[in-house]
């Protein structure tokens, strides 16, 4: 295992107070139990917007967090969920009594704790809302009762009820416009390379030196195929295939597409994947009118990329462009 | 190899066609020579800033063409210099009547063909001034006639010459403010893990399973040690310890500090090397004002980061902080 850290137990604490050193001005870090903040958390009368998952998928939560996206975001350890009482102390300290909205990626862990966590919330008086993203394409649903995965749509989801938030929505106009993000976002991944979990030390899986997997999760979980690794527009095509068939997005569609990096995997190839994928939309009639290319729900160095894309309207559009000034997201 | 590319041979021309899809209202690609200008350039009475070297270390420096950064950028092949042509051609397309600012960095190909360009530019009027980027440390004097390579540095001399060319100095101004960024920034990166050339297809140096290479190059070139790889508050304080006694920083310093990842390290470990460096600035009594952390110089996949320091004034933050509209940079 080659990585730039300290002791594996301590990646996520370090990290975070490397987090908290760099942004003063946007977030606080909480330690015992770990959650960040923004900084100028609680805000009287606003509907505090609350994320988190296991790390390793940096910026997703945590340089999510600051004006116009997450109030709070709750990182677990290394593809690991966090912990309800993790979760209900951040929101206790970031409700202004407006209440506050959850944003969940759809594993198991997650939903559980998250669920725990809103029921200690709303046992104290703490209205919650709940928008569940599940929008990994590669999961069919016959496969279990888990059902799909939370991957890209996260971040846009992120984005725009942050937004909307801060605007002023209230707490179940966020989670229908939340909702809205989820039915209409679709992802599918790919990797080339694994990742190493610091505590775990081994590659969580192993390709030969010609494969690619094909749907990957963001914790290496595996895909609908492993295939011969192809060039970057076949394996776009496939991708989009099955993105694109599956909600379906059709001729004179508006999307937003998001060209996400896994970690490992230099710009320079998300930016020929974007080029393949606004070629096939092009083809398709689909209007890209948004873009977000760059590392954004990543799986600690694993190589590969995601494309997510959002059907988008007016409204969606406006949430998006609206400004945001975290860590990771700033316009 | 295992990249998301098509051949070889294409990997910057279909990057550079995603990066003008993505980003129209921004950047305008021209592609026979290759060069990405502003999508409003020329600007009248402006100077125009105007980098460029081998492409593998996006998003240097195509994804800092825009406002307040880089009127052109001029991506060679892969660690290979642009050449004169394609300068020269650039320079033409950007200059607004005022001249045109090279920021090169050093290394024998780039500052030739650099050169070159200047005098085909001067031969027809345009006058070109130019800054020239030697910040690595890792590299010894005496080591041969080359000098320091220009690693990190290039970035704030990029963003800072940018944003005061944006507000109208004139080109021997941005000469000495390039001078003056160059003279303050000092930096060292370490690789834990290579990468691969597209049309060479196999790494471009080789590390047991426990070695790193310190004061390596943005290219995979060798640094000063090959060594056991330590833990990130060892390697940071090796990185630190080599550019604070450089320059020297001392205490009172101010300054910015750019943990900048090769390409194939999580953010997660970014920051963590960032917290490490915080807290030894901390016990010298050196102030850290301002930040950035990600991939910004990178080496294809490489896995590692490099340390800029850069120390400050109110001169340089003032561009520092001035607004930016880039692909990869922002506020």
């Amino acid at each position: 295992m080659k990585k730039l850290i300290n002791a594996p137990a301590d990646v996520v604490a370090e990290a975070m107070q490397g987090l908290a050193r760099a942004h003063p001005a946007l977030v606080r870090v909480h330690f015992a139990p770990l959650y960040v903040v923004r900084a100028d958390a609680p805000r009287p009368g606003k509907v505090a917007v609350l994320s988190g998952g296991g790390s390793g998928h940096e910026p997703l939560h945590s340089g999510f967090v600051g004006r116009g996206m997450l109030d709070a975001a709750c990182p677990g350890s290394v593809f690991t969920a966090p912990t309800p009482d993790q979760i209900y102390a951040a929101a206790r300290a970031v409700d202004g009594g407006a209440g506050v909205l959850f944003i969940v990626k759809n594993y198991t862990g997650d939903v559980l704790n998250f669920d725990l966590a809103a029921e200690l919330c709303q046992a104290e008086g703490i209205p919650v809302g709940r928008v569940l993203i599940q929008d990994d394409v590669a999961v069919r649903a016959q496969e279990g009762t888990a059902g799909r995965r939370g991957v890209g749509t996260t971040v846009l989801a992120e984005k725009i009820c942050g937004a909307a938030a801060e605007s002023g929505l209230s707490l179940p106009e966020l989670v229908e416009l939340g909702e809205k993000v989820s039915r209409q976002g679709r992802s599918m991944g790919v990797a080339v390379s694994p990742c190493v979990v610091p505590t775990v030390g081994r590659p969580t899986f192993l390709l030969g030196d010609t494969e690619m997997e094909l749907g990957v999760g963001i914790h290496g979980e595996p895909g609908r195929e492993r295939a011969a690794l192809r060039c970057a527009d076949a394996v776009t095509e496939m991708l989009a295939a099955h993105i694109l068939e599956d909600l379906p997005f059709r001729s004179g569609s508006q999307i937003l597409a998001l060209v996400n990096g896994m970690g490992g995997t230099p710009l320079l190839e998300l930016y020929i994947v974007y080029r393949s994928l606004a070629e096939l939309c092009d083809a398709r009639g689909i209007v890209v009118c948004r873009n977000l290319i760059g590392n954004y729900v990543t799986a600690l160095e694993m190589a590969g990329c995601s494309i997510t894309l959002l059907e988008v309207d007016a409204e969606l559009l406006h949430w998006w462009d609206a400004p945001v000034h975290t860590p990771a997201l700033r316009w």
